[in-house]
């Protein structure tokens, strides 16, 4: 059912500087910067591998406030690991099988997540205290 | 640099538990289970994707003790993601070129890893609060 590490998703205080940091640290490449107000974040994507044929990303979230889920993370946690991200061929089967072994979902539905794909997360006290997306990634 | 996630690692209580809700309610598959007494874990790594073509891990801890990194780790936030470790082609160049950007290495030489990978991990407090880890794959 899981295809791919898809993303890790990694809360930082500052998008730009973190940015900067994991490009000229690691050799990473910027691919996508956007703003989801559902979401609460400005986020950057930045491919892991040459970036044409990359299928996993590292994710930097910057919360648009405090009183976002990223925003709360941030206070409770401080910066790093926010969530991992699966990549699904079909989120609204995968959506359906998953939940029919009892663990909740988030998302009953699935919303808009990076670079046009659909996203739908489960709940993390179903899955071991780790917040768990799964993404079909959009047309390309 | 680097060239794919190679694992993510996750912090668990009851390693056969948790590898049985991953197979069960992902499908993923375990290609190892290893103790690693250095370490002071035992874990299963659980292919992400078909298990002869896969190049990802769903890595699972379990610690050996309270007194090792992971046991800390789970008395101090609970079970959750602890790490994410990325896949390099050459881990003795990566950690030169890393540690000349001045981010610290929590192992200054490779140490062996998860079947049979050289690995090393570098400063949470560098890199923006995330354990990161460095993965030259063994010979396959």
């Amino acid at each position: 059912m899981l295809e791919r590490i898809d993303h890790v998703g990694i809360a930082c205080r500052d998008l730009a500087a973190t940015t900067a940091f994991y490009t000229s640290t690691f050799g990473l490449t910027v691919v996508a910067v956007e703003t989801n107000e559902e979401q609460g974040v400005r986020e950057a994507m930045l491919a892991v591998a040459d970036a044409p044929a990359a299928s996993s990303y590292v994710q930097l979230l910057e919360p648009l406030g405090p009183d976002t889920p990223v925003g709360r993370f941030l206070q409770r946690r401080g910066e790093g690991i926010h969530h991992v991200g699966y990549g699904v061929a079909d989120i609204h089967a995968a959506l359906a099988a998953i939940s029919a072994t009892g663990v909740r979902l988030l998302d009953s539905r699935p919303r808009h997540g990076s670079m046009g794909a659909s996203i739908a997360f489960l709940h993390p006290g179903d899955v071991g205290g780790v917040l768990t997306e799964l993404v079909e990634s959009g047309p390309r």
